[in-house]
């Protein structure tokens, strides 16, 4: 583990660090946020997964999340959002490879000796986490787009681990619209049947526990009628009988000037969940 | 005027501009934040001015000010730091030509046919935004690094215009640290006589008006004892009897993490004066 970062951040320290991941095989980036509280107990935490190009720089920079977190007393986490370096497999277009990680386990070569994003975020990380920051066993999960996509599959594939989960414009059913279809095409492989695991709108129709979800849809986000369509996520939950609170949002579209505007709602959200 | 961007922000609007500048002879972009009351009113407006290599992207992303701006019910706009595209002379390094306009209006060669950024700032900019912006005749002006430096030389040299100003980490005494001299050298000359109307420490000296200086500084900021040296300020307005509140955050460095630490402070001091 190396600090690349730390900066004084409302009274608590922004940092980056580096590791060598033994899941991915791969050198990784995180940003980790310490609110003050941490400096004098263990506090819960909030991993956030970003969408397609981002990497552990954009929600530390642009989110504006660690006020709340140092209201709340919450870690906050944001790992990159695929694995990278040499040797790495890429491909053409932003929505495969370097930055699209999909948090899958990747199955079909050449991506399936480093796409590993889905065990790296639900075991491998919070391991290093918990060994090395002052972390509570208290997770909740949160993240954006294709981010958002994960934080859901990552709950429901795992209940009792998450005592939370919310998403920003996610991709609720990414068999079901291009650019889900382009990556587990890729990552999974052509038979669909194997997608499912990967889908949040597949998955709470079995899901083992009625985790809540929390979900901001901007409804002039550019993407909304193409890749996200939350009413996917709406009948699935409603023939599941899953809790969903869906808000659509007027006039907010994808980016983090949407994220920013409602962080602190996701982050009060989280903070009864892990506190409660 | 073109508008570049536009999205959905707390309430309001984040926008980006466009517009051919007379002052400085080549198109210009600025950031500006509209709060949701200037639907229905005319609102003050907080002038930001960012630190070398900044353009108008850098606030208007991280600093987290659009929240409290829309609470004030402040319109926040935010050019860039200096004039750009063909024909624009510029220099090896950050720190002088594109991105280092250092808001004075250069009178040496190959400069002075671009770099007008003080002008621009004062006149041209202000009258823009009132034509187009449901704005108040109440400014305020504040920035960061070398845009505080601008920040409090716009508010000395032109009494009566802001009401309110203030600074994080500002370069207070640029006649006497490198950046400021490497500068202005170059775009006002080798007489150093003609650098003292573009100094803050040596302004107070003379204001006209005394405008309450706010600066923060961060204790553990990499440019505080060769760049910034706050002490200079501090005696000059303790020479003068101007009023200056310097508070020195232990822990902070030179980022915007340290701004939008403290952003939030700045806006209720500036809504206070701007309101009242």
């Amino acid at each position: 583990m190396q600090r690349l970062e730390s900066h004084a951040c409302f009274g608590g320290r922004q940092e980056v660090w580096s590791h060598p991941s033994t899941t991915l095989r791969c050198d990784m980036r995180f940003g980790v946020y310490l609110p003050p509280q941490a400096e004098q107990q263990a506090c819960p935490v909030l991993y956030w997964l970003s969408g397609l190009t981002c990497s552990e720089q954009n929600f530390i920079a642009k989110a504006g999340a660690q006020r709340y977190a140092a209201h709340h007393g919450l870690i906050l986490v944001a790992p990159d959002t695929s694995p990278r370096g040499e040797g790495v497999a890429d491909a053409e277009g932003y929505d495969l490879g370097l930055g699209a990680g999909f948090y899958v386990n990747a199955t079909q070569a050449p991506w399936s000796s480093h796409y590993r994003m889905y065990d790296y975020v639900v075991d491998e990380l919070p391991a290093l986490v918990d060994a090395h920051f002052p972390s509570s066993t208290a997770r909740a999960i949160s993240g954006h787009s294709m981010g958002g996509h994960g934080a859901l599959v990552v709950a429901l594939r795992n209940p009792g681990r998450y005592r939370s989960v919310s998403a920003f414009a996610p991709i609720v059913a990414p068999s079901q619209v291009p650019w889900g279809e382009k990556a587990f095409s890729a990552y999974l492989g052509a038979d669909r049947a194997a997608w499912q695991a990967w889908d949040a709108s597949e998955l709470v129709s079995s899901a083992a526990e009625k985790l809540p979800l929390l979900v901001d849809q901007g409804e002039d986000d550019e993407f909304l009628a193409s890749q996200l369509q939350p009413e996917r996520l709406q009948a699935a939950c409603t023939a599941a009988g899953h809790p969903l609170r869906l808000r659509l949002q007027p006039g907010y579209d994808h980016s983090y000037y949407f994220i920013a505007s409602f962080i602190g709602e996701h982050l009060a959200h989280h903070a009864r969940a892990l506190k409660g």
